[in-house]
């Protein structure tokens, strides 16, 4: 993507250092991390300077790249591999890259092991570039797009998912206009979401919220585009806490509810959306928002009354019905013939 | 309502001074500004340390009781009414108040006007408990509600719409267990409700805006209630932004919807929904978020990107056929009978 009129990606290499747009610094300040060794590079993944399950796992191959180019000692490989791993142990991604760049760079040697780590940027990024061909084609010229939280560039190598299909459809002399949900608590849509298209130039507003159903029955949404953490085999979608209401409401406006669904995202060992976890987080980050003051520092301040509770549930899970379709690397499918997609997903090693 | 264990009315007289509950203080700080006389307040009421539409109205008719404390002179009468009207000219409440004061004291001196003021806030406060007394019927035992914004006591005399019901059930031995809605931008959820529950205590969790669909979907929700700024004729309700979201989500998961509405609201003028205007305010309560930092310093800070923009409509307006029902003083109807009301309310002079 572009900032400032420049091209980059999330994450990439110069030379032996791993570079990377620092997100814990974004929307207030746009800094490029460098990691000198790999240690550092699993230091900026463990304390989320990269995140997003595509970045994540881009991020990691390049560190396991540079722990070849530092040594040529094999047990340090192992070792590396293992510091590397241990970063998030959740994140399905980061193993398989992790893998796939440790197998080359064993059989091949440290310039191979960079090889297979820029591979795999180059397919996260082409398998986003797939979602934004075939997410363009529903997107008509002047049409008004609703999203939620931020499934776009910073989370992948390039492009995103939510965000390729609104890129994509500008390119090809679409107009389009996108309402971003602010996405409390963590306001991903208001902070990442925003920062993006102001920088790709996508015209927009950020909305509370509460506003989806007023700009609804208005008829100011044609469609509601969104991200995925998790599909089921049956179709059913994961993804931040507020989407399920969304859905809900695109379907009794009679509004079309896409998913944008990595193929990293399927997940077809569980079989409905109630096998899907629902992580709970911590009820700070509702009662409590951190900013930029005038003065340009970052302060965390108390929004809740002094001695409040609250109940902070990450996800919601959206069943199947109430998709109009996923929109993956392979094409736009309804999301009960996801488990066709079974035998047609790259697997690792 | 009780604070820290003694009863407070949200306005109040004593002597001739106009005492009321800083409401721009709140949550963060319980303090009681003192007006010494009329014009005192008069600031009050425009600087919104008192605001909600029933207690705006005791305060202007406590502000008129003190014109006629503070002198004989007519004219001095006269200029203290006009004073008072100008402060928040769209407050129907206001100029009902005012009025009846003025025409009282005028006619039998300021004692007089000092008892009309206090029959006004007893009245106020006797429709928020009739409210009250026909929610609470309600309310089962062991019920999880879920409300949003604010439509409590400080927005009336006492008790207020929303929660009086909760009140009521409470003393009545029922237990019940409230979800509230932090009610972006504003937070009034988060920060008023919050803080009256908590003095009230009454068990309750604040959760984001987002996380309605999934309470109702786990069935964690047993019924919705909310206030309303203004119902249409036809039975249509504006509220605050968010609640039509609601309103379809508890019509998907088949959930009684009511909405408490104090005979001030009800606009017969008005056919319906449509010819509500709506509100749009200010981008910056999307944009910036006010707290207290950790050194207990109020800070406002910014929450989204830097050059973000953001669209920020305050209501949105319901249809009657989301609604169950309109808890009235009067008692519990379908939101179409409320032309019924049409001659049993009160008038003013």
């Amino acid at each position: 993507m572009n900032v400032n009129g420049k091209h980059y990606r999330t994450v990439w290499m110069e030379g032996t250092r791993v570079c990377m747009i620092d997100q814990n610094k974004l929307p207030f300040t746009f800094e490029i991390f460098s990691a000198q060794n790999h240690r550092e590079t699993a230091d900026a993944i463990r304390t989320m300077t990269v995140r997003g399950a595509g970045a994540l796992g881009v991020a990691a191959a390049y560190g396991m790249a540079q722990a070849f180019l530092e040594t040529r000692d094999p047990r340090n490989w192992e070792a590396a591999r293992r510091t590397l791993e241990a970063t998030r142990p959740t994140a399905q991604n980061l193993f398989y890259a992790i893998g796939r760049v440790y197998q080359k760079g064993t059989d091949s040697g440290p310039e191979a092991a960079v090889s297979e780590a820029v591979a795999i940027s180059d397919e996260d990024a082409s398998f986003s570039k797939a979602i934004g061909e075939h997410g363009a084609a529903l997107i008509r010229d002047g049409m008004r797009l609703l999203t939620h939280c931020n499934a776009g560039w910073l989370a992948f190598a390039d492009f995103g998912t939510v965000t390729a299909p609104m890129y994509r459809a500008q390119e090809q002399g679409k107009n389009l206009f996108v309402w971003v949900s602010e996405t409390r608590p963590r306001a991903q849509g208001a902070r990442l979401t925003a920062w993006e298209l102001s920088n790709a130039r996508v015209p927009y507003k950020i909305v509370a919220d509460n506003a989806a159903a007023l700009l609804m029955r208005r008829g100011e949404v044609d469609m509601v585009l969104v991200g995925c953490d998790r599909v089921a085999a049956n179709g059913d979608v994961a993804n931040k806490i507020g989407t399920l209401d969304r859905a809900i409401l695109a379907k009794e406006f009679k509004l079309p509810f896409y998913v944008a669904a990595p193929l990293s995202t399927i997940d077809f060992t569980c079989p409905t959306g109630e096998n899907i976890p629902i992580e709970e987080r911590s009820p700070d980050e509702i009662l409590y928002q951190t900013g930029l003051t005038r003065e340009g520092k970052m302060e965390q301040v108390r929004v809740a009354a002094p001695d409040a509770t609250a109940y902070n549930p990450a996800f919601d899970v959206t069943p199947a019905r109430y998709i109009t379709g996923l929109i993956t690397p392979m094409g736009i499918l309804p999301p009960h013939d996801v488990a066709r997609l079974r035998d047609r997903i790259p697997r690792g090693p």
